[in-house]
């Protein structure tokens, strides 16, 4: 029986990273960036007016000016205006690269072609060329994530498709006679399936895509011939509780031609997980129980996702147990929780948890805390994952 | 001038909750829940085995049991077994409510239609009817965020169309001549248009949705005819940096029968702000250049957002300013920052920022802090948008 950390070194070594993908800029949110992007030119490319007003010549003194001209946003730079001139000017307007000092708006009366300026003019309302990044600059390396700020400075360099990392495939099987559709009532002895449901939102929390979803018994002819065909990068097998679940799992795995790489992690919850290979796909089978797949799916299936779209794996947070800490256990416990931001300190609550049929919780928690891990300052390691809140 | 504290007052009092709406379970990932969900059965319904093993009855001692059949999962539950008698179950399969004692597989041995038990039989491995929570008890309370937990939950109860927040559609207009497409190369003057994308993220990430995208040049006539027929919850205006932009915003709204509340907020960056109002309908002109969007979405039209969606507005959170504090401004200012966790705190950097059309700085940030605000401990108020690493 592998421990936790036994298994990581497993997916990492067996799992491979899938090639990037170059996409239009709109698909690549939620992704990583998979190469270093440059400035295409000098940013800015040319020199702009930070300000609605009037560009004058160099070192000009308050006074009246005539107009003898505007420059628009879009339109190229004027040359630098005479003294005694003004051109009129707005945010964004091109402006020569030397010779010109700005007034805004604010500080002139406009008298028909005149302007009557209150004040000198200055260079520190122009935005230079260059004086952001100049052409070749790296602006965002390879990994980054693509949030709307990333987003957005990829779109003012013209990345119109980028090279980002894949969006994972998945196929996810539940099987278990005792299993009905969440809009049906469950005969004696049945239950509503909420893995499905569960597993569906944990991938679409991941940024993987539920390809092909199907309901099985627990018949292993049947599970291999329904998933035979069902092509995908990642296979998740949920157990159900039905008779002997696991073992038919990994006969399913084993028919289909994987290679199962670890079959039991000494963890609680999520003892009987498998994990297994087929060249460049890998396969999960999860335990039954929900918290159980909530669990496995935040420490295994979520790593294999990161490691095939290569991604870096996340890591612990450290965390400042509040009430009770749960009592441990001789095998490692991965305890659901709620952490929040408390006066500058990261709090954490453990959340109530009866066994691992027990998803009350879960709608609660944003992070597994690692029981055991407590060190010398009363911090604990958690894997965070909900957003955070005060 | 309204403060940005008096704007967010306007925009609560002003802005309407939209009504929810009940949707298949699978599209309520993301939203939040409008009302409370009980338990329709007791949960669990039935008594469950924990294990796979033997059911004997009550009080059993070690010793030789006669094998009478099995309760698979999804099977109804068999009456108690007589003294001598044993029942082989599984993992979720039913039981009777009383009489019966369980043994795990591991402390038994089967030898053909007997099996010999080496330890007293225990009532600690049945999960009892009710023993979680009663039919009719709430499980989660309107206002509950819809993630993978929640879903699993309301999928446990039959939830099979829950009542939910609805998602807010959206208009966005970019304006401004000076705006060429990404994958396009600007000529002398010209800039790309980094704003839609980075609008269309910011939207994507508050879970709305982007339905019409137009870009036009200054003209109010031409932006009053492109927008008059599309019909949206909020109109976001980019100003682009072209002629009168912000007027030229306030002139299309007014036109398009929008109720101006907001003009100009006392905040840094994002001073030139409109919001604005038709009935139940939004509108934000939002400052062309990208830092002011960034900003003013995350401060008001986020706000708004959550509001139409009946969220609670979301909180601040107490960091840790690490470094040189950025220098305070008459203006209150929002300053991008990156927020993480070190050693149980929560630890923020302000990131370098040049002025307001400076987006180099935007991917890495995570927060918006809130300069001016730095209370006796050094700690600094932000709004958390991103996830938080360590």
């Amino acid at each position: 029986m592998l421990t936790v950390d036994e298994v990581w070194a497993l997916i990492d070594r067996e799992v491979s990273v899938l090639p990037a993908e170059s996409v239009p800029l709109e698909s690549a949110l939620g992704r990583r960036l998979a190469e270093d992007v440059s400035a295409d030119t000098d940013i800015p490319a040319f020199s702009r007016s930070a300000i609605d007003g009037f560009a004058l010549a160099s070192d000009s003194q308050p006074g009246r000016f005539r107009i003898v001209g505007e420059v628009r946003p879009g339109m190229p730079a004027s040359p630098p205006p005479r003294s005694g001139e003004a051109l009129k000017i707005f945010t964004g307007s091109a402006l020569p690269e030397s010779g010109v000092a700005l007034v805004m708006l604010e500080d002139t009366v406009t008298e028909g072609d005149e302007v009557v300026v209150s004040v000198a003019g200055t260079t520190r309302l122009v935005r230079s060329r260059a004086s952001q990044s100049r052409a070749g600059d790296v602006l965002l390396s390879a990994g980054a994530s693509m949030g709307p700020g990333a987003m957005a400075l990829l779109a003012s360099v013209g990345q119109a498709r980028p090279l980002v990392s894949p969006v994972i495939t998945t196929t996810h099987f539940s099987s278990g006679s005792e299993l009905v559709p969440v809009s049906e009532t469950p005969g004696a002895g049945c239950i509503r399936d909420s893995n499905s449901p569960l597993v569906a939102a944990l991938l679409a929390e991941a940024g993987a895509e539920l390809l092909h979803h199907a309901r099985g018994s627990e018949s292993v002819d049947e599970a291999v011939s329904v998933l035979e065909p069902l092509k995908a990068d990642l296979l998740l097998i949920s157990g159900g509780a039905s008779v002997g679940a696991y073992d038919g799992t990994g006969e399913i795995l084993r028919r289909l031609g994987f290679v199962i790489h670890c079959a039991r992690v000494k963890s609680r919850p999520g003892k009987p997980l498998i994990f297994a290979a087929r060249g460049a796909q890998i396969a999960f089978g999860l335990p039954g129980n929900p918290l159980s797949h909530f669990v496995c799916f935040h420490l295994f299936v979520r790593r294999a996702i990161d490691r095939l779209s290569g991604f870096t794996p996340r890591k612990f947070l450290s965390v400042r147990l509040s009430g009770t800490p749960p009592a441990p256990d001789p095998r490692e416990t991965w305890w659901p929780a709620r952490v929040r931001g408390e006066a500058g300190n990261l709090v954490a609550v453990a959340l109530p948890w009866r066994d691992s049929s027990d998803l009350t919780g879960l709608p609660e928690a944003n992070a597994l805390l690692r029981i055991g891990s407590a060190g010398i300052n009363g911090l604990v390691d958690a894997l965070l994952f909900g957003s955070l809140e005060s």
